[in-house]
């Protein structure tokens, strides 16, 4: 009885009469495209997650990636983390914890936020094995099953598995001339796991079980793009397409299977590869919604990767993608802090919104229209308000008093639009 | 005897050469393109300048406006921020001061460095009639002359002039639906100029005076967009490509005046508008290089502004633009300060990167495989020094040690890169 199911009855869910209503949308018409697919709603079953609708004709939503590492592991912190990015605007959250502590922090998150959450359960799985079996690479496929299950009782609404890692396209790294090869953590895990066992991804021979769990919860299947590229040479490569191929393959047996499922990609992305990127899943995931972590359109800039993403973000929302992954300032470089959070939430909330003025969407228009007016009336309380970082833009406009109240620094008695009205 | 004038008899100058040379391009190729006007090179016959090239073909360019207002002023300050916009590899500096003392403020501005200066003379007509008329709008046209011509002998390099303002273009507004009205402020003075005078714009008038002028010195005439939208709704209206037109007939008589031009463009642009806009200023203008101011795809991002702009600038920069003034954080709230004009600077740096390896220009492209082999080899110290901001990159990874020397906080030891290769 996930959502996909009912509503390929007709059957309009609760949630889908939620999220109607929040994105103002004919409630049959969204009913439809949760029935094709083009809409997925993570709600596990287990969880009183906020609906929230992912896919065509949606605001764009954003993701922000939380948790701990072996380096650092703070289960506060990462609640802070959670709070700062619900606070800026986060439609989702995810937990990518690998520090040992896991369990604990991934709890205390879900218990933050009602928002969606998300994971990696082969990272709890790899981490357990590399605890107790001495290393990643000897996790066993119930391990990998254990840790699905587990999660899925928990009450995790998404989950990425990478089920197109597989042995063949293990075998298409190898042969391609890739700088980067495998920058996925969970990719990795996998590549890692069928180069040391030589056997198929347990996660796509038994991908009808896996199925079955995620059907058994309604929780709405990621499909990680394990080969995606690492530098922007590597992009649109024969792994990374061949992967995609693979990936489209199994969004149609999740469908059957009345599962909900959402496709993820790139990466690292020349800005003239992002449209292009986009149309290909799109036609090959049969319009499934497209889940993608940046682009990040160069690589010169480490430590400002909030903004290479932002550029490839708000062309990938523009051309199909429905869900942006949002990038920090600390990618690259180490796990993001609270700051870094902040400015990695704002940056994509940013493409985000000029992805959806440009598609025109109605509530992104209005907002642009509602801001043109505050500006053009000089009313900076309620540009404050309609603004990502209302305390920023006060701080930043309040450095130097000016000697009018609705002034600024900028020009001061120059002002070109009070000059122009004087005159007219 | 300028550099469009002299590439158009077939002679290399050593402007050429060192531009050529610097680009990777062959010489020939530029002076034909020099010659019909598609590149210019901003260099002021008084002045020491550093050639710099803006065009067709060349790497995309950025410029950092600085300069002192009424409610600011801080010649040090300035200075500070020229050193800092260099520093992080701004092409060229233009001085919009409109303090009291913009004299002074301009005169340690061109001191500080050999990069090309530009500057908006109608500010310092406009000042200097507040100061001694009452109003700006009691400057006439010998104070505007004035402020050109004694700017040209100190050593200005590019002037932007607002010529396409015009009582035509006035009444377009007036009768226009704008929101914004006219948000620039050269622009403003002459539309408040004409509205209070009712006169032609001298600047548009005696257009052929003002060739003049700039041949003599061979300054590179930069178009104002007098009338850029101040707001999305207003982009791409009559007024702004009303204006564009005047502007593509100035360009052609600029080029017969053997003067060297380029035209600037908006300004606040939905996404999906803003390659249309850089295609119809190359037809209409006949491929003179286009510098614009963003363009911001959203503004409900104050206190971000260099990230909206980064995200405008890259998309145009692909699309034909030639030349990006950089947008800082504080825009639309207060006068930049240091960080922002360092924040600026990077923003649009990183959009002309994405936009050079998208048009495929091989030094971009170089710069990209250089990082992409530092980060696959965990040569850091390698990535800081190919990082647009090396010592923020620096300062983010060594928040908190790592047991091994090329490990980073994000992952530690379940690092995909590492897994991988120890598994191969």
């Amino acid at each position: 009885m996930t959502q996909l199911y009912q509503a390929g009855k007709g059957q309009i869910t609760d949630e889908i009469r939620k999220v109607a209503e929040y994105e103002g949308i004919d409630v049959q018409k969204l009913t439809r495209r949760v029935a094709k697919g083009h809409v997925v709603i993570p709600t596990n079953k287990n969880r009183n997650t906020k609906p929230c609708g992912v896919g065509r004709g949606l605001r764009t939503k954003i993701n922000a990636n939380l948790g701990s590492s072996p380096e650092l592991e703070n289960v506060q912190l990462e609640v802070n983390k959670a709070k700062v990015a619900v606070e800026y605007g986060a439609d989702a959250l995810m937990d990518l914890s690998t520090g040992p502590k896991f369990r604990a922090v991934r709890q205390a998150i879900m218990e933050s936020t009602d928002l969606p959450i998300g994971t990696v359960p082969i990272y709890q799985a790899g981490i357990t094995a590399s605890q107790e079996k001495e290393a990643v690479v000897n996790m066993d496929e119930d391990d990998m099953f254990q840790a699905i299950e587990n999660q899925a009782r928990e009450g995790v609404d998404f989950m990425t598995v990478h089920s197109g890692i597989t042995l063949d396209t293990v075998e298409k790294v190898k042969r391609s001339e890739r700088i980067m090869g495998v920058v996925s953590r969970g990719g990795a895990f996998l590549t890692a796991w069928i180069l040391h066992n030589q056997e198929e991804n347990p996660l796509y021979k038994n991908y009808d079980y896996l199925l079955e769990i995620a059907r058994e919860h309604d929780i709405t299947i990621s499909l990680g793009d394990g080969l995606r590229p690492g530098c922007l040479a590597d992009a649109s490569d024969i792994p990374q397409i061949g992967e995609l191929l693979i990936l489209g393959d199994l969004v149609k047996r999740a469908r059957e299977a009345d599962v909900q499922v959402m496709v993820e990609g790139p990466g690292h992305v020349p800005l003239n590869q992002v449209e292009a990127n986009m149309q290909i899943q799109k036609t090959v995931c049969k319009g499934a919604p497209f889940y993608v972590l940046g682009p990040i359109v160069t690589d010169l800039a480490p430590g400002y990767d909030h903004i290479t993403s932002a550029i490839g973000g708000a062309l990938a929302a523009r051309a199909g993608a429905d869900f942006l992954c949002y990038v920090t300032p600390a990618e690259h470089l180490s796990i993001p802090g609270l700051q870094d959070v902040k400015e990695g939430v704002i940056a994509s909330k940013i493409a985000a919104q000029a992805a959806d003025v440009a598609i025109g969407l109605k509530s992104a228009w209005d907002k642009e229209m509602g801001m043109a007016r505050a500006r053009k009336n000089f009313q900076w309380e309620k540009q404050y308000q309609l603004a990502f970082d209302p305390e920023k833009a006060r701080k930043c406009r309040e450095r130097k008093p000016t000697p009018e109240s609705d002034m600024c620094t900028m020009c001061g008695e120059f002002c070109a639009l009070r000059m122009v009205k004087d005159n007219l």
